[in-house]
């Protein structure tokens, strides 16, 4: 481990050997990093480690010389669920029951047995295990049926467990910060600062260079290619600012800045459809429906969707969306000509301010010479005149490029509502 | 590191700072360790560190023991990619530029920057410094414009460097399991033969209960809840079969089962959709094309779907669907009423077979007593009469109701195709 450079580290340990056969994809380490971040934290490992007790004991054990460490998952009523257990012996101390918080549990148990019909022994043993606590830790209410701990190892890190089920591992991180030994540990950290810049179609070796040419002394700088956008990451020690570099770097590359406060993509296009009081449609063939979804996961969208159609086949595009059959024919399904009749038929049928079309060639069959895999026609038109329209090759999978699609679609609506 | 039982132990360790600010979760990491794992592989931990020379190098330090470890990551033009470096120093032999590799990379980065119009000095730098390869190394040609290294470490693993972009790590793969030191390795790994059970509405409880009455040795069992879904996971050490306890697991609990052999649920939609040479059509409100977005994407959907309509507003519902107003008027928009015309709607509209309708409060607001937020109706009717309803209360936060929404859809879809 190494020393701390102004702000004190921390490290995330998550366990589950599900997460390790590519089951299902972690979602806690990245989730616990960035809010330790934001606490001042210099995070130094997430670790994935399978439910084999010696593998999370020296897990622990490489991140002995952390501040803090968090760990997910391991607290249910399996056999394989040993976090507890792990954790207590890495603190030296006995697991005891505790009592109260068995009765706690046992409330929370009977309702849900009431509610699902699922009772008796399983349930029982399945208490008494998730009672167990190290001597001396602090224990935090459960969000499900787990209770989570803070537990001070001598001459190491405060060590926060917490429950693997991603909405129960954030529902109890306030109580997690306000237990006594993090608060403490809280009071001495130094604020960080971070300044995220966001931009779209820059290529990383451009930004390298522009950095090279910078004064970073003090600065961390990361960046991140994300499919279609870089995100450039400035994470200052104490007492550094990053004005004078973020200024720099947006003076570089200004036209393909999408944000200079690392504000996301999807809360733009939002705030633009709020600002002018426009509602959207979208008319979707290749990316269906992934478009609609990505604009509805935002609480409050009622405000400026109005919906969408997923037009895959070619029947449909006519029926639901009105785009001449004759037109599909002459100029073929993919086309601009039909991404654009996407667009308006959306905007037209659904009475909305702006239409958004999609159709393209996702894959992996279906390619021609003309019309390659990736070949992806977009195409935004409003209600008073304005038409946005591009026809990119898209490289990668069929998943990539549906994203990337979906990506591309947003920047263009992006235009249209800043324009 | 613990010692192996049985089967070779591997690691993978992912780089990149903008994974532990919560920036972008990690994709590779359970992509290697899927595939390390059906290799026969037992993968000790995933390990994700930033673009800080001393924390990889102490993560490589902390996985000498296994076999193999596979890195992703940091081999990209800006100066946070030390991967290559840091490797180099691990193995105790100097980077040396790799003219012909050099000389490849300049042909790819050429053909980019026609295309772009992004050329110059900055260019070149990444060139150079993309083509250092570690003294004895094997370069693995780029998918992008990153070479991987294939790096035998004296008295340590064989380390495997592969580009942190998913689609250039995965294309890679098969050069780099080709590659001589990875083939020698490969040769003495005694084949895995691991099994998965899925449910649907089990309780983690009792799988752990029906777990602890059964004989488990020399199997390695691993259960994961996944919203609604539950996938238990045998890994047997070499020369132990598993049928038993999979033939007990199964008969345990038959009617949550949803496959004996880890089949998932999509597969198992698309698999019952062409095989009865049905078509599907959905007409969703909340989960505003979530589910028309993942039945499309597998591969060649458009042979069994037709298409969607995200009918977020009232008047779409009506317009786009023909759900009669006076019906939403009477029933509340989220209702079992709304929809069955919904699924109605959408089988009518695109001519399709089988319909799904999907119709609920995914919140944060919007709730009422009668109707909470969680509370999502379900309808699945086909041309021949089948009407299969739901409407349970499903928790968490908005997109785990959007989410959890689009799973009890699939099942309920599923429930539909096999009856």
């Amino acid at each position: 481990m190494s020393g701390s450079v102004g702000r004190p580290r921390a490290a995330v340990v998550v366990t589950g050997s599900e997460l390790l056969t590519g089951a299902i994809s972690d979602r806690n380490g990245p989730w616990v990093a960035e809010h330790l971040g934001e606490l001042g934290f210099e995070v130094s490992h997430v670790l994935v480690v399978g439910d084999r007790p010696a593998d999370l004991a020296d897990a622990l054990e490489f991140v002995r010389g952390a501040a803090l460490v968090v760990t997910s998952g391991g607290l249910g009523p399996t056999a394989d669920d040993l976090t507890a257990e792990v954790v207590a012996s890495f603190a030296g101390v006995p697991l005891e029951l505790d009592e109260p918080m068995r009765a706690h549990i046992a409330g929370i148990l009977a309702a849900w047995a009431r509610r699902t019909g699922f009772d008796g022994p399983a349930l029982e043993e399945a208490n008494r295990k998730q009672a167990m606590v190290p001597r001396g830790a602090t224990a935090l209410a459960p969000v499900g049926t787990a209770p989570g701990l803070v537990v001070t190892v001598p001459d190491g890190p405060v060590v926060v467990v917490l429950p693997g089920p991603p909405r129960e591992l954030q529902g109890m991180w306030p109580a997690a910060l306000a237990a006594a030994p993090v608060a403490e540990l809280l009071a001495g950290v130094p604020a960080a600062r971070s300044r995220s810049l966001r931009y779209f179609g820059l290529p990383e070796s451009e930004i390298a260079a522009t950095l090279r040419d910078l004064d970073t002394t003090g600065i961390e700088v990361t960046t991140c290619l994300r499919r279609s956008e870089l995100e450039v990451d400035l994470r200052p020690e104490p007492g550094v600012s990053t004005d004078a570099l973020a200024d720099a770097l947006i003076a570089a590359h200004e036209r393909h800045l999408v944000s200079a406060d690392g504000t996301s993509t999807d809360a733009l296009v939002a705030a633009g459809l709020r600002d002018k009081g426009w509602t959207v449609a979208t008319g979707e063939s290749c990316t269906g429906g992934m478009l609609a979804s990505r604009l509805i996961d935002r609480a409050g969208s009622s405000a400026y969707v109005d919906g969408g159609v997923v037009a895959y086949s070619n029947a449909a595009k006519t029926a639901l969306l009105g785009v001449p059959a004759d037109l599909i024919e002459a100029r073929g399904a993919v086309s601009p000509e039909v991404a654009r009749a996407l667009a308006d038929g959306a905007r037209e049928r659904f009475g909305a301010d702006v239409g958004v079309g999609i159709t393209g060639v996702a894959g992996p069959d279906g390619g021609t010479d003309a019309k390659p895999v990736g070949y992806v026609c977009f195409c935004v038109t409003t209600a008073d005149g304005l038409v946005l329209a591009r026809d990119p090759r898209l490289p990668g999978s069929r998943s990539d490029v549906r994203e990337r699609s979906t990506d591309t679609a947003m920047h263009l609506l992006l235009r249209a509502v800043r324009g």
